[in-house]
């Protein structure tokens, strides 16, 4: 993650999430703790997986107190394997303790999202289409999430509502029809932006190429009727498929000649990777 | 949700995620919808799974807009199912656009962690054993998380690190053996917390009971040690089991005679509970 | 403004600026009026100019207290003379008193931007080129800056660095040269965003061209050399004009055949319109 | 700026102007520089002036990353030239091109202040007047824009309603005149507070001088009237003259023998001092 | 205290105070009372003295639920005496619970500044001198124990470091001399200020006085000097003494002829005044 | 005060009562020393006590300017005499200045909490009986004070109505009596929580104890019913006395045999210690 991103966006929520699980002190710890002493532990992957989030992982005990150090062996994108060590952390034991669960807490999500994403990439291999994620992300997080498929070889659609233009059913709905929509558009956002149309029908296909859309997304449609809609755009337009793609059933649109599948799943239900941090030892300085 | 809590806690959150999605306007929604105008949407459920999330989802609207209003026909906890209309949003179309997203992105998630659990918890109908979420939740959810927890059946564990106490194998090390790491906290910590320690091996076991640890985590132990750990306790102290619990294995677990089994996959791995806004459509008023 | 963008943008910012002005209290309001009176006062122009912002100045008192209301008889984007009559502000007397800076300060700033937007778009009139505003906004008033441009007939560039691409020499440089700079930014940057390209010369403007630049900006040419560039293009990108662009300066591009002119001055050197609120009186309620 | 008055007033407002043109990322430095690099560029001042927030200008970049450094061979408050080279910032090249708009954005409007009050402030020299600015400032910008006012060789007036009591025509209706107006005042405001009446009558200046008003504030009088309020005043208080005053008025102000001059238009209609950064190149290290 | 103060300075404070006590949810009230139910419950004075923050004990409630509603029968500054029920709150049951602890930790603390004020004030009686408070105040509670000093009858000295001048021995020392120190204030702050200088000796009370200074503070001087130093100065200045002044000690100064006395016990060592919410009830609304 | 805590809950505190006092700037200190002088200043106990808050002083300096440094000779929980030089703070001149009665406000009132706390823990010395603070704070110094009863040798009950339960006449009421209430609390809150009932009378000294309550509060009792009541409750349940207690009633309750006694005086009532800065001087470097 770029330095000024992680500064301006990330730190105040990983600070956010600090004060979530630390809040007025960590009182298991002030217990048995409560003299500053030089520690160190192990970051170990309990499955195999693709990492992501290391450098967020890392910043979350930094935020604690800035005398914390890492130390990773593999770095994100990068394969890990079940039971390996990647990583130290070195500082006051009793940040390492305070802060292990939210860094964790990030880690394994990231690094979720980029095993799951990896492994629909791997699906699509050959095909010359390119994977996109969406807005259904977690609250809160997008700046991880978005992050992590990129780190699992997925590719970014829009930010959020400012940074791209998207018109779906409701929108044409409220402009009266696919070619006033885009004339609205085209008048009203910036003109750095590509105009995207999302259509269900092949009604909707020809329109929308008619009336210059940028992108036409192909929103749950069958195969069949794809197979048709892309061969009516013929290259005027960019071309998504969308609508509950998973891992279980992309394979079956690797031969639409379609620009990119945009995919929910990989923020919205991939589970975690699993990580630990072990043998918290003390250490001399 | 508490209205309290809403306030407090779940509202800036909530207002953060729009802002994330949202920021310095949704220009799709401005071009085709720049005025005011009446309407309303259903709110479907695409799954069959437990609702969680619906003050949530409504209170989204109505931080946009308070003249935004959302109707229900499930509450939380009840179960929905695939194609089922449960509720309609009414308001200014534009805010039912901008807001669609984010308001889904909770109820999702909500939704899924407590279909999740419902799954967990019925695994474990007529065993006495109550089922615990843990800190593994997604940063800066956990309200949202542990609140979807309730509605699934289960309990929380400790909310925080400030709300409970825990002594893990890294602070029994720390105080130098289990009897001082429990001396050091039952002097240190407010008398109001009880006192949770984690062991691993039945000496462990023999030595947190002696030292009047008030409950008793079974960490990773096999079938037959936690069956022996149980008799060595004999309810000089609650016992809790934990160790990569899952829908998948949580079963075997039933005739252990302990009294709460914690499971962190119920907020960090559960797939989200599919719901959509449909039929958008101006409305008289 | 809409509603949604006045709430989570606009609303914040006029917060901290009445407690830039405000601060712990209006000490003069508080000496002379410490108890609730109702009151009236009329906003009256003092230039001639177009309005924009009276959503803006409304807002600033209903922040202050939700019982202020506005009136107006223009509305942004309208035309003013000087001694015009453009509404009326009712409330509390002290409320009028304490909110009128922070609240004409934005009014006039807004509407200066507008009157000095308004007459350069009328310079362009017939040319069917677009006038286009830039980054070059006061810190932390972008949201009503760019609004008050719309008001004055022109139109947004990009929003900020998230929302749009723009290769300018640095870049070009840091990545050796417009070709790769342009492949380099079409492999990372959401597909949903075209790719403007600022050239210096002839020989930029063709590299351009041929690596596929959507928009190529003219930075800084003679009349000569902007025409050639515009024929070399030839349609394969839009162009854009910039460099020191002013009232003053701009018809002379009117026959080059651009697309857009940016004009920074717009939102940096354009000087304010002038209002006041005069006769403050008590009211029956 | 005071260092501390920076950290505490001016840092907050830097970093929110940063989020503002950075958001979630600079996406065209991200797509060409995605490595850290060192470099260095100059900063070149594009019209003759006074320069002011050279601090802030390093500031800026220095929020983005501390690593970044300036070094300056001018100060604020100097006059600089055109074409002359007054700085260079060095760091990581990413930082340089995502922080230059916001930092110049600053520099360059706190320098057209500074230059503009710098042109007033000579008209008036030898009469002995001091210039004042105002509250007319642009929003969330006072800090800043009352800083560039000394640096132009002005004064300041009262920061705010906090820190100054200023009598108007509607405060004095408020309390039925001017006597009882100045008695309710100086019986509520903290007895640290000067007294300043704004007149617009003989009459008032009289009332407002027996009332024991510390300063007198000619509002918008013919030259004829002011000089007969000084010699009503008599030297009993201090005497400020306001109202629509701008360099092209000033001159014929200097012959009235009162003690200061206030003037909106130094902060609310000054145009730019324009700067650029040119000359981004990568540096060993 | 002022609405709009109250809004933009006491709110924020009044909802951090919330937050530090409610936090993540009021379990036991979560427990006992998890549905709405209206109710309404007594405010009772446990000892005589002077209300003071009604006002601040009403809005805690209000902030935490607007369908609160508090109703008095005294008004802040009144008498109030043990046993007298002096309001009553009225809302979900669960709002009075949960906000009980922070109204009343603002109401006992105002309240018992304006008691132990009032006794000082009456101390003063009939000596024409002024009592006023410091910037000795309990962090983040200045603006609600300013106030309070109000209610029992005391004055304000300056609000905090911006909205006053006072030389001190270290200021002047900075400065090298007294004079010194004057002429570079006069200088530097805005005019609308008094400058206070702080003098230990009749040299220094000299020197004050002839440098032209509107406030002469005499700290720590012993009755005599005190006397001596009041003629010296001859009504050159206003006259404040300070220097560890307490109800004990102050009616010694009562005939010194000075201005003014301040007194930092004030606001940092008046005990509470004791109240309590009592005979919470369900209401039939 | 341990480190983490300090940076999450601490800092932002402390910032923003440095924000309270400094504000816009400190004008005093900008005209006297405009630029940077290095310096130091002695802090003096001006009564006998025990210090507290010493490194929030520090840490009062610190954010202001991280080039300040001081160094104590007694720590926290010490015992200080009048006139006892006890530390030394060194910086830039201006940053001792403006901290100076923000860092005093802070180790004054913690100081005097402590002072207080150790005369009363003094008094139960011997009988075995834990003094306890309570939740009757200072809005928005909950952390420092809670901190400063440790210094003075008490303990902390619950933090806030998060990390705690506290039945008492209201909840039980709201529940329909004690037994039910302990029982919906069992249910609903973490079962980490201890449970504590609120009693006032022996009847329900006897309902408590039955129903299971951990801690048993004895609320207002007077001596004979409270030794009656902790013979009946035998050692089931966890005693606390409370009520009113302060320094100079305390001692008749040794004799109870009660575990703890709660003291709301200990932050709502002890006056400060008193401290200063003295001995500014310029220093060499």
């Amino acid at each position: 993650m770029n330095r000024i991103t992680r500064q301006l966006d990330a730190d105040p929520l990983i600070e956010l999430a600090l004060k979530e699980d630390i809040d007025h002190g960590d009182i298991s710890t002030q217990a048995v703790a409560p003299e500053y002493a030089p520690g160190a532990a192990d970051l170990i992957a309990k499955q195999d997986g693709i990492a992501a989030g290391l450098g967020v992982f890392a910043r979350t005990f930094e935020l604690l107190d800035p005398d914390t150090s890492c130390s990773f062996t593999v770095k994100d994108g990068d394969r890990v394997v079940k039971g390996q060590k990647i990583g130290e952390v070195r500082g006051d034991i009793r940040v390492l303790l305070s802060g292990e669960r939210t860094a964790l807490n990030y880690l394994q999500r990231m690094s979720g999202i980029a095993t799951y994403t990896a492994r629909v990439v791997k699906m699509l291999e050959g095909s010359g289409i390119k994977l996109l994620d969406t807005r259904k992300t977690t609250p809160n997080n997008r700046i991880f999430e978005k992050y992590a498929v990129v780190c699992g070889g997925g590719n970014n659609h829009r930010y959020n509502l400012s940074s791209g233009v998207m018109l779906k059913d409701n929108h044409i709905n409220a402009a009266g029809g696919i070619s006033n929509a885009v004339k609205m558009t085209r008048e009203s956002v910036p003109f750095v932006m590509k105009i995207e149309v999302e259509v269900e029908t092949l009604d909707m296909v020809r329109e929308a190429a008619l009336a210059g859309a940028d992108i036409i997304m192909l929103d749950n449609m069958d195969h069949e009727t794809m197979k048709e809609a892309v061969k009516i755009i013929g290259g005027r337009a960019l071309t998504e498929c969308s609508g509950n793609v998973t891992a279980e059933n992309i394979e079956s649109l690797k031969d639409l000649g379609i620009d990119y599948i945009s995919c929910g799943a990989l923020t919205h239900s991939a589970p975690i990777l699993d990580f630990s941090m072990k043998n918290l030892r003390r250490t001399a300085q």
